[in-house]
């Protein structure tokens, strides 16, 4: 098998809209796998199913140990192989790469991945628990630096080497908000403008409200099936032609920058060694915006932007839907919502329907190669696919 | 590539004694790294490796989301792509099962896999809690069922379809501590007698202390490589041949049998399709044996026992290390101990040992063909990997 070829196709993707929802983990699992099992033009049947992926970070604290089974369960084929897959905030596209490896190795032809999270009615401090875990726990969350606080220090660093952020962090909040407004899914719907954001009240200096992604419910699910298989499912399928993972220390401290995540730069030189397109073929990006600066580290980590000189293109317009290269047409996480589990898949469900031209309001004209990038914690894990028409 | 090939090689392993350990999570993860780095003949480099996987539940509570990031950076290459693969008990085998479709789909060339629980350190509130996770939550964790009681029901039913059962689980239970004695990495090294077992107090009717499996803390972990590769790490590689997983209901009252458990079958199936081999041709097995009752079951799904049949074997001796089928030569989950997240790892580490008749005074003289088998919670998920010389 050719690496970069289009060995796997997307053939389904669906989500639940994201935001404050009443549904538990359970029923926003339930509810997820009937509308991707739906999603599926010309159908699928439980028996085609041969794996299970789950991606959770939580599960809303309701089942802890082997949630993963609940998917072969709401899947209705119970003795589907089934496994949890958690990498914090990049839980989802780890779980997409596990099911993609799967895929190419033969053993598996149809895969269902189903990332869902539950945290709005968690107690305040539970919630924290979450979000905080994620980040290095010993010299950091022990040590009460919240979650803003570290992207806060990275932003307080990029302006030191860069100059002046605000405008930039506000182009992106702007830009994200817009597109959310067309995303009926997004948990914010609402256009802000950058006066919104530079009075919105400080987190973590310099990081305001309005550069924060917020606590958000939800579920997102695709269906990935080996190529030859997926004029089975669909007449226009996605592919997915390249995956990258990578790590880096989970503290700060130990990184070599705090400007540049190692992880994302590894997932990607994988992913675009393996693509049969380089970064500047890209046409539009789903990237890991949990903060505003987080967008922009992505943009020059992924190779989309030269070294500091991400906010340059976000204050262009270069990223808007309109522009050369949108960024985040969803939402991203800033305004479609970040419910951790389901984040990664949401990004490719995004791309799914953009690649088939489907997405309505917020259609990027003649899409037809795409990125999704998914960060776990501060960045200590990351994963880049790449998809094409 | 053709399925069931020895495509797949393991090429090191090693685990850390397993019971009341001092050591921390991270600690226990730091010390396994070492030693299964250091397991491989011809010494392998930071830079050799490709990917890592992390099998925990709760990582001793240390670091719940994104712990896998750790696995990179003990391992000494901080920008591996890692993760985290979470099946409760199932875990381990889990892990090796993401590992394995990654090398056979030609993405990944090496990948260590390492599994890690810290569990004694823990207040018996949370210790409890860690354990019943596993299970079902809504109708059996919430309603008071102990993970011992819902083994206790499958006894029950077990013993009213098949007769009389507390001979049978004494052997199963004095056989896995004599082999447990003869393991230096055992939680109990210590041999009992039936009248041990039969003297020993009530904990969930019919199963008494000595059918339970100990809270343990410990790592395994495994060095799998590309077949073609393994030459450069050792010259008696052992060959993982096959993997098979399956999942089933997580709540006892919705399955199809309290006697059987339909993912190991589903798994076992799903392995055997794929292998060189046959149920008869295997040699010796690893099974997951949480309680007594569970080796019965298990030697049965997996087709290496006729049904109800299982006691009659543990009971002629066939079982034990002399015997035409030992199981559970390392003292299993019963006697070696169960640090969850560990468990399905060290299995491997055992086979690995054995089929290279390296197990010392616990050696199955000749043994070349081996099955593992790894169960997540109270079936809900399980795991099967079949390996040869």
């Amino acid at each position: 098998m050719v690496r970069g070829q289009r060995s796997v196709a997307v053939v389904g993707a669906a989500q639940t809209p994201f935001g404050t929802r009443p549904e538990s983990a359970p029923r926003l699992l339930r509810d997820c796998v009937r509308e991707v099992l739906s999603s599926v033009d010309k159908g699928i049947a439980p028996a085609d199913l041969g794996a299970g992926y789950l991606a959770t970070l939580g599960f809303g604290g309701w089942q802890l140990g082997d949630a993963a089974a609940l998917l072969a369960e709401e899947a209705g084929r119970p003795s589907m192989p089934t496994v949890r897959v958690e990498n914090a905030c990049a839980s989802g596209g780890s779980a997409i790469r596990q099911a993609y490896h799967a895929i190419r190795s033969g053993e598996v032809d149809v895969a269902l991945v189903v990332g869902v999270e539950k945290m709005t009615d968690l107690t305040s401090r539970r919630r924290r628990f979450w979000l905080g875990v994620s980040g290095d726990t010993e010299w950091e969350r022990l040590a009460g630096l919240t979650f803003a606080g570290v992207y806060a220090l990275m932003a307080r660093r990029y302006a030191m080497d860069h100059g002046p952020l605000e405008p930039a962090l506000a182009a992106v909040a702007v830009k994200n908000h817009a597109n959310g407004a067309r995303n009926p899914h997004a948990h914010f719907q609402k256009v802000i403008t950058a006066e919104d954001h530079d009075s919105s009240p400080l987190v973590a200096d310099p990081l305001r409200l309005y550069d924060c992604s917020p606590v958000s419910d939800g579920a997102a699910g695709v269906i990935l099936a080996r190529r030859e298989l997926a004029a089975r499912f669909t007449d226009t399928p996605v592919y997915l032609v390249a995956s990258g993972g990578g790590s880096d220390h989970l503290a700060l401290q130990d990184r070599e920058s705090l400007t540049s995540l190692r992880a994302t730069r590894e997932a990607a030189q994988e992913a675009f060694r393996a693509s049969p397109f380089l970064p500047k073929d890209v046409q539009f990006a789903e990237v890991h915006d949990c903060f505003t600066i987080a967008e922009l580290l992505a943009l020059e980590d992924l190779g989309l932007a030269p070294r500091g000189g991400a906010g340059q293109k976000e204050l262009a317009g270069d990223t808007s839907l309109g522009g050369s290269l949108p960024v985040n047409p969803s939402g991203g996480l800033k305004a479609k919502g970040h419910p951790l589990g389901a984040t990664g898949v949401s990004q490719v469900v995004e791309i799914f329907q953009q690649l088939r031209q489907a997405a309505g309001p917020r259609q990027v004209p003649g899409a037809e190669r795409a990125l999704a990038h998914n960060v776990g914690g501060s960045g200590a894990t990351a994963v880049v696919h790449l998809f094409s028409r």
